[in-house]
């Protein structure tokens, strides 16, 4: 977790609200209406004092300190972003007791075994980037009711490149590294994964949540990337993996992958990396929509997608967000005014805008793969804009926390959800969420979609939800579960799955029965309990049942 | 399972020895001494009566004839067909009491339930192709020490596509499909699996195996395309996945793949197809290796595999394999008299023969792809064969079976065996196990071997062996069964993985825990508890622990 960051903001101000972002907010949502700024809180005390810390593990960095303890106790989604805003209740706020900062896999499996003898809970926290509420303690109204203290184990220290083996390309690496990190230690090779969460999320984290990056046409997503992977867990260490396919029984690291800490601390992991794109190339269309609706988009992703050709980024806006894209635009603009007018002129609006990229280091599979998307696309009609808009989305990939901060300050609601479903349902579900959405967050709301990651079978949808009116953040945070609830019945009872990339955590937990069925749960209880018998890891995420 | 094919035999005699084949195998392997033919066996009397069987499960079709119950006893390995050419001991040999044939879900549900309260101990059989004991009983030494009966569930009967949804390229199909019904049935459409047991094997077989096939390039693995699957476990029905990917927790589809019956029974599944390929290409070529290594051979495939345009069909055979397929010839003949003289003129030889092959219903995706596979070899020095040998492959490619029938009727040893490894690491196992199979089989042997199935990061190997001098079949099977532990510990040793498709089944279950660690066996052991309670499921496969 970098910890010069801003408590209870994404980032530093310095983005600052764009004035064309400001005009389409206004003319939605209704006027701003300044929310409470983020501020410190403070945490209730912690239950096991600093001399009892220390004799259960010396030599490890432990610290109780309420800032430290504060930020490894939230997320970043919607309602952990608000918590820093809400007024202070009485008495302190709920904290982990402590923080740990193991400086490597043995002090890591020191912590977890011991933890587990002594009946605390571990949450492992790599970025702390979670928007499902996969490191955040249970509310205010449970301080009191549970003695069960909580360690945090913070990956921050565990930040180094181990091993690379060049010739079979596979990158060894401690599961604290950010996003950046890993990319910069790869000198020349890339892993290819940058959700929006790149910046602070870990390698660790990625794997835990079982997470995507905007660039998973080309790279595929973390399990497509994972070759091995290292846990301390209750029972001692794990390696899981070695190779990327075997046919020696069921396939562990899937386990792994997705089990956000409920089963041990991810140490360390293989990954496989590519040598680093010499070219990189971005681009966007227009693709007329007569009747205004999201099929002629859902088409063309279906198409580009069903090819060795598919591009390396390829995310479709339904007409909603193209309009929002096409009239706010990033910090940097991601389509001018010159743009729209040329496009409004060739009547490809209302429309699906298309955004594409291609990285590669064969000059020959890149044109190939660029002549493929652009003759799809002139069949479809689609609009050529060009790489100005494709590299302006490029610049701007991992703007929209910052934004999301900026939008919150002026009282706005912002948050986002997303689903997995197939393509023959996705018009369908598209249609549904949005009407769900827009009915759950009353009047003066913008709901807008495109399509995220793609498959021959099935695509991802991901929902923005913008809303104004919602300044107070005591009451915005009742609002929003309600609103969230419904929406995820809707995503359930439509058929799509609880997430395609943000994980289960706590927010989904409820959710997870219904769509893995009771024998899915009952085998992944019997995992859980073989591997973490005293129920100490990160209890409450995934399976339910919160003890804190 | 084809209940037409002659017993202990693959196929039937109608290919033939071809001439040079003999020629080859007299050069390298000594004169051929005949084995004797399988024959009919007897098998030791069913421990549970027609009526016992009635009364349980009425309604359900079970069969107790001879010729049925040992059909269902055994795979297809080495061993398994030398089983069927050994003379009888005294009493009958081992087999499983019955077989039932489930007509539907609910069918085999009641069987695996039923037989999970009474006791009977329950192996699913698809096409009974497994060259790894995972349907067969232990040996007669056991036949009075255990008093479990056996229960063969033959899912023959359940072979239907089921659904067919043409826009998400999903086809749900009964598990007991076999490849060419799949197929047949797909009109249009391609699930794109072809391993070698394609023709016998099933899609609930494949599944259970976490098989792959010839075509893996274009169409990766099983796992790649199963988007979900229903099972009939001891506890109730089970439906997992749903979705190519999604954001939920472990995946629970790698729990079933590589299952091998032992969680429950596979009764249909759901996997992604792609339109049929109206453009299929095949082609060879030789690379030069002046040293007579594999190194040129391993480059090729690797830089071949890490592109977008990767073949469909990549298989690189090292300079000994190289040698008997030119020499020896599949019965279409692999490269004839007039290639090989034109290939010796180009000095590739010593050389690595290159099997190639293009799929897909684009004609600029294949020409990019061929381009840049013949630009790729072009830059190694390669020589291109052009399209007539990757056609005679083509023909060829589930010929080896057969051959391997024809082989052993002539006294000769003839097996294979396979693992994945890192590309770093490949080089240097290669020559490990080739001498170690050479040493552990004995003189008048041949050992080769090609690279089978490609990724980024790895790849897998698969040796063939053969052998002269082991016509009898009782002492083949010892000699066998020794140098098969041999070159499963020098697998295990060496950094291999125990199985890249071929499974664990009987015979590598040994091994499992050497590979995967004590907390891998212990997460697995968990799950089969949770879901077969009674331990009824395939015991003995996979985990080990023969109740049988």
């Amino acid at each position: 977790m970098d910890e010069q960051r801003p408590v209870g903001r994404w980032g530093s101000d310095e983005l600052g609200l764009d004035p064309r972002t400001r005009a389409f907010a206004l003319a939605h949502l209704g006027p701003a209406s300044p929310a409470p700024a983020p501020r410190p809180r403070t945490p209730r005390p912690t239950r096991v004092g600093a001399d009892r810390w220390q004799a259960l593990f010396p030599g490890i960095d432990i610290r109780l300190d309420d800032e430290t303890r504060l930020r490894h106790s939230r997320g970043m989604s919607y309602l952990d972003l608000l918590f820093w805003r809400t007024a202070a209740g009485n008495g302190g706020v709920p904290a982990v007791d402590a923080v740990a900062f193991p400086a490597d896999h043995e002090q890591a499996l020191t912590l977890v075994q011991t933890c587990s003898r002594e009946g605390i809970a571990c949450v492992p926290v790599g970025g702390g980037t979670s928007v499902t509420g996969g490191i955040t303690l249970a509310g205010e109204e449970s301080t009191d009711a549970h003695q069960t203290p909580v360690l945090a184990i913070s990956l921050t220290r565990m930040d180094a490149l181990v091993a690379f083996d060049a010739e079979s390309a596979i990158a060894t690496v401690q599961a604290g590294m950010t996003g950046p990190a890993l990319e910069a230690a790869l000198d020349g090779y890339t892993l290819g994964h940058f959700p929006q969460s790149w910046e602070r999320a870990s390698i660790g984290g990625f794997i835990a949540a079982r997470s995507s990056g905007q660039s998973s046409g080309g790279y595929g997503r973390i399990e497509d990337m994972l070759i091995g992977a290292e846990l301390a867990t209750p029972v001692g260490s794990w390696r899981v993996g070695g190779y990327p396919a075997a046919s020696r029984g069921p396939d562990l690291r899937q386990l792994v992958l997705g089990s956000e800490g409920t089963l041990g601390i991810i140490t360390s992991a293989e990954v496989r990396v590519r040598p680093a794109p010499s070219i990189r190339e971005y681009a966007a269309a227009l693709v007329p929509s007569p009747a205004g609706g999201f099929d002629p988009g859902i088409d063309i992703a279906r198409t580009l997608t069903r090819s060795a050709l598919r591009p390396t980024v390829l995310r479709v806006c339904d007409p909603s967000e193209t309009d929002a894209l096409l009239t706010m635009s990033a910090p940097t603009g991601l389509v001018g005014r010159a743009f729209d007018a040329y496009v409004r002129m060739r009547r490809a609006r209302p429309g699906c805008l298309v955004i594409l990229g291609w990285e590669g280091t064969d000059p020959a599979t890149v044109a190939a793969a660029r002549a493929f998307a652009r003759g799809t696309l002139g069949d479809a009609g689609g609009v050529w804009l060009g790489g100005g808009p494709g590299r302006s989305w490029e610049r701007g990939r991992f703007h929209g926390p910052y934004l999301r901060d900026q939008l919150m300050d002026v009282g706005y609601l912002v948050e986002t959800f997303e689903t997995v479903i197939r393509w023959s349902q996705l018009p369908r579900l598209h249609r549904e969420l949005t009407s769900v959405a827009r009915e759950a967050i009353g009047p003066r709301s913008y709901v807008m979609a495109h399509i995220s990651h793609t498959y021959d079978t099935a695509a991802s949808v991901y929902f923005t939800v913008l809303a104004g009116g919602w300044s107070d953040p005591h009451d915005a945070a009742g609002r929003w579960q309600d609103a969230k609830a419904r929406i995820t019945e809707s995503i359930v009872a439509g058929g799509g799955g609880l997430s395609h990339h943000h994980g289960v955590g706590r927010d989904h937990a409820g959710f997870l029965g219904d769509q893995i069925g009771p024998i899915g749960m009952q085998a992944m209880a019997a995992v859980k309990a073989s591997l973490d018998p005293a129920n100490i890891m990160n209890p409450g995420a995934l399976l339910g049942g919160d003890r804190e």
